[in-house]
């Protein structure tokens, strides 16, 4: 043991002459797109950053930057696919413009809740096949799960919905899918990022927003502008974020480092969804104490935009093959998940 | 880069040459209480053993030992606690006789979804009042949630369940609370590991058992001897297992070490839920077109289980301060849970 340790201390030495890490450590820069103050969306990112240094007892460090501070929210895929920066973390749902399928691995409307989708993604092909959409578009990235959350609200109105009509002519931020719901049905549907929303809220820009769930929507503080926050959030039943990794980065990573990085995802994916289960239930009491409406979408409403759902979905999977995959993939699942689903969970009632 | 291998060299040499580990290395032995084969429930130990070597570059490894091969699935507490082995890994409500409290940490009857047992587990400070519930009883261990499944189904049975009276006089195989609850109800409860359940039910040893979910009942085997199967799994709509340290080893880990037990064990956690949402579907359905009866239990029934379930909660309450204090902890949790769970996700209707 003595031995070891003047060993390890002559090396340890070599290092700090030479100034730089030993050439098998990583020493990543990892913009972020969500603040890691915001439970389970931004935080997984913090807690994985740190979780690799002490886990690799500092043969991986990877650095966060918050949102804005070294890429935009919004080009964090490019900028690891370049290489301008080893890794990132993102809801990838932003790049539907380049990459059309990924929405199905972000978010998707009427879609799988969350616990379904970490069964599709990491038992039914979903990690392979996200890979391959991302080569087949030619982004040299490896994406890995590393958080998920459960549903969304359906966002922050100044008044209730009670038919589809009442999107028509909307202002309103909407992401993914759900913004292509949105658009067919005469919403005007912008994209921001959620840093910006407060102020375009309060200025007018726009009319509604949705973001996430109650523990980060109080953040970000919707509920001083106005005063409905309605559910259930359809477009997002399930919201999934992503370490993109650089792909040479990540083929030169050693077996064990892979390792730890996709446990540390994993667990991360755990402790995403089990922070926002516990947190948001009491912001939402608190919210309905202030008199925030926490109302329901009318039932028949949302068959119709389940049905809009529908169309878009076709139309998207009709455009790209990569879409059609995923999309085949996940619906043959959910025919023999409902079979489960429907059973194996106590009745409301009781 | 190539002096740093060289020296590694010498170490790896000088560790042959002794025939032994570094002393910094940790090498456990773990027995488990369910077969590794059996989905999310007995593969997260395997997963995680293998996933520690690898991270580890070999500095831990753990040997996992298929049930009764080295200690007994009931006695792998006490064998873990007394140091006779390092760690175990098992359904903690087996001891439910030596520490009252550990059910609530394993699956409570009528109780938390398996998102909510871990948000209130790693945030709510549940990890926290376990350690706590074992030292308070004498027991010498590290407890990490290491693994959780979704909803068991109610069991499966000769008959279908149409009222209380039919729980009486029946033999039957049930764990936990649940079986407290049954036994109130006339029914003599027994309980035995998985792998002699088969046996008994064919024999007439037992008229009836629950053991898990459809993935891993069609295993065991037990559509080959009854018909019913029977929904929804009242008295486990999650179940947790654990990986359980010795205090000693634990305490003698270092920083790096512990980080990846729990990122490990964190990740299990993902990885044994997301499993058993994948496979059931598709065996439950299985199960049907070979005339397996997927039966509910009425209603009314149900709401009758839950009123003695209560009683029992009770009771347990009133005899032991940790179960006290863990069920009120729960309790508190779940009065805003409510607010979030009844709004959040999709009704099933649409």
């Amino acid at each position: 043991m003595k031995l070891l340790k003047a060993l390890t201390g002559v090396a340890g030495a070599i290092a700090l002459t030479t100034g730089s890490a030993f050439a098998d450590d990583l020493r990543w820069k990892m913009p972020v797109a969500f603040a890691t103050n915001l439970p389970g969306l931004g935080s997984p990112a913090a807690w994985v950053a740190d979780n690799l240094t002490t886990a690799s007892n500092g043969s991986i460090q990877v650095r966060v930057y918050e949102p804005g501070k070294l890429v935009p929210p919004f080009d964090i895929l490019q900028s690891v696919s370049d290489g301008k920066v080893s890794a990132g973390y993102t809801w990838i749902g932003y790049d539907q413009g380049k990459v059309p399928a990924v929405p199905l691995f972000a978010a998707v409307p009427f879609g799988m809740k969350p616990w379904a989708y970490i069964g599709w993604y990491y038992y039914g092909g979903g990690h392979e096949l996200l890979q391959e959409t991302y080569h087949n578009k030619g982004f040299k990235v490896h994406a890995q799960l590393c958080g998920i959350i459960g549903p969304e609200t359906a966002g922050w109105y100044a008044n209730k919905i009670e038919s589809l009509d009442d999107y028509k002519g909307m202002k309103i931020r909407f992401a993914g899918l759900g913004g292509k719901v949105l658009e067919k049905l005469g919403a005007s549907v912008t994209m921001m990022p959620g840093g910006e929303l407060y102020q375009a809220l309060e200025k007018g820009t726009i009319d509604a927003t949705e973001f996430s769930m109650p523990a980060i929507d109080q953040i970000l503080g919707f509920d001083q502008v106005v005063k409905y926050n309605l559910f259930p959030g359809w477009h997002q039943q399930f919201t999934a974020q992503y370490m993109l990794i650089n792909q040479d980065e990540w083929d030169g990573a050693s077996d064990s480092q892979k390792a730890l990085v996709e446990a540390s995802c994993t667990a991360a994916t755990t402790l995403g969804l089990a922070e926002g289960e516990y947190k948001n239930g009491a912001v939402l009491a608190g919210f309905q104490e202030n008199g925030i409406h926490a109302d329901q979408i009318p039932t028949d409403v949302l068959k119709k935009l389940k049905a809009v759902t529908q169309e878009v979905l076709e139309e998207e999977a009709a455009k790209d093959a990569d879409f059609k995959r995923a999309y085949e993939s996940q619906q043959e699942f959910l025919k023999t998940y409902k079979v489960w689903d429907e059973r194996a969970y106590l009745p409301a009632d009781l």
